[in-house]
């Protein structure tokens, strides 16, 4: 079901759209009382004046709808930026609705800003989602998807990643580099793609620099402060602990720091560490955490960019969805310096 | 101008809501013929049908707009939390805009949800913003409208806000007994009531323990980590430089603690420092900062129960508007506790 355009109105008073426009806009050329009635017809059609004369012609409510796991993220905080910068040029606005990791959530976000009729949808998908009936409802109608970051291939809508294979290969080649001999990893919930790939690219790393690959080194954490402190408490209590960890992303990073500062091993460059996402905190704690940056604001742009190409119909919609893969960049900082006393 | 409801559509047919709420819901007892004329009325009149029998009644969208100046600000996304809380329960969803601490995006902001027909709206105010048309607007729409933190008294709408005054004045009174004797203030734009409040705390305290008041040592920052870097790089080139500083909030505090660090005062305990707001990150860096926390989950929990009872017309609409007023605490970290040896 379509908004009432001033189509809608014209067609019920047997009238030209472009009176109905004149006359929504009090243009002199229009009697008071032919602007009564089109007035009074817009009321009982329930027909919202858009703010732009673009947006009289087209229906369009020009507003995007992005769905993000959490806000307080910093990550998605840093892409929203990215997509606000290329929308609001535009002339769109951006409500956000924040999903907390849950799918019941997820879907409510989904179904709230279709209700809002917005004009497309920009998502990156909770860590509890394993559905997606709601994400191709929006396919269905039409309404152009953009998912970002944690992407589902099998939706088959565009998106804009960055290589978390090539990121996490990055990550644990430079602590092999710094000299570190047995790597852990605290991965995370293996059904998102991009966890998945960054464990291949710690695996991958390892083996490409002839180290082995312990299964008792890598833990699956829940992507949060506390699972990062659970994980890292475990791996010290093995009976061979491991002397630096990449942890899959900065949250679980920053609980292993807590744990290492509060342990016998907490000299920095004793246990080496290195995050993913380069959140806003990690520039700031002591030691600074080594991290991958995911080129926020520009995963936010192409996003944007991708939304309104489709918006404006240029793109192709017989092809193959667009994909975007962002490079990732190694942010080295203090965490993952090894001591040079303790090279062996 | 209301949402379309079920009696609209019944008006427009000439017959009961009861049937075009039995033929929406394909109940058994209206003919095939009766639930296609309503529903062609519905879709003539651009009705939509929500997802609660409640909504289906009342015509409520049950989603709540959230305007904050950033989601990036981890006290904003706090009080959202909050928000979410109590409003979830209700079967209510949020929809969220940011500012950017710009008043033409405000204005976007209250026109994007008032088009997306929200049941309501919660906001804090950008530090940008000095007319307030646009609130007004809700109001006189009789959009149930609720401020928090940053709120306007002359809008005469509810608020919850915490006593900037007395955290203002703990903060400065905290430093006072930890021995400083020159206490300078970052301060904020002055037109945003909660930073006067904060700057007439600090004032009252020297006031109150005897310390004199220096105009040299009060700043006008902007809210942001390069302005407390501006504002105390300015502070300490003075002839009579401070011993101590209170930041008018985190971002401008963590500013002035990395110009501290890079300074030959740099040993900690030397120039104390407290921020406000208690930020995420002021628990993780080095030294953790001393702050005032302003009870978020609790203020954005107080916001959506006032909407709640605003919502549900159980409040007095003729009394004046309800004003919570939240009491602050003082988080003692190690940024402002001075070394002993150099106590005299």
């Amino acid at each position: 079901m379509s908004r009432t355009t001033i189509h809608d109105i014209a067609r019920e008073l047997k009238t030209s759209a472009a009176t109905v426009s004149r006359a929504l806009n009090d243009h002199p050329s229009i009697s008071t009382a032919t602007k009564e009635s089109i007035r009074k017809a817009a009321q009982r059609l329930n027909y919202r004046q858009n703010r732009t004369a673009s947006s009289l012609r087209s229906g369009k409510t020009f507003v995007v709808g992005v769905i993000v796991p959490s806000v307080q993220i910093s990550f998605f905080g840093s892409v929203i930026h990215g997509i606000e910068q290329v929308i609001k040029n535009q002339g769109y606005n951006v409500l956000l609705f924040q999903t907390n990791e849950q799918y019941e959530d997820e879907v409510q976000g989904v179904q709230t800003l279709l209700q809002s009729n917005v004009d497309g949808i920009i998502a990156s998908i909770s860590k509890e989602t394993i559905k997606y009936d709601h994400f191709l409802e929006v396919k269905h109608r039409n309404i152009p998807l953009v998912l970002f970051d944690r992407s589902i291939d099998e939706l088959e809508v565009p998106a804009v990643v960055i290589d978390d294979y090539k990121g996490a290969f990055m990550a644990t080649e430079h602590l092999i580099q710094q000299g570190y001999k047995r790597i852990a990893h605290i991965s995370g919930p293996q059904h998102i793609r991009i966890f998945h790939e960054r464990l291949r690219g710690y695996v991958d790393a390892l083996k490409a620099y002839g180290h082995q690959v312990d299964g008792d080194l890598i833990t699956y954490g829940k992507l949060s402060i506390d699972s990062g402190r659970a994980c890292t408490q475990h791996l010290l209590r093995l009976a061979h602990p491991p002397d630096a960890i990449f942890a899959v992303e900065d949250f679980s990073a920053l609980g292993a720091l807590q744990v290492i500062k509060e342990s016998p091993w907490s000299q920095p460059g004793q246990i080496g560490l290195v995050g993913f996402a380069n959140e806003a905190f990690s520039a700031y704690i002591t030691p600074s955490l080594t991290t991958i940056d995911q080129q926020t604001a520009l995963m936010g742009q192409e996003a944007a960019t991708i939304f309104m190409n489709l918006r404006q119909e240029e793109s192709n919609p017989t092809g193959p969805p667009q994909k975007i893969v962002l490079e990732p960049t190694l942010v080295v900082r203090q965490s993952s310096l090894k001591r040079q006393e303790t090279i062996d």
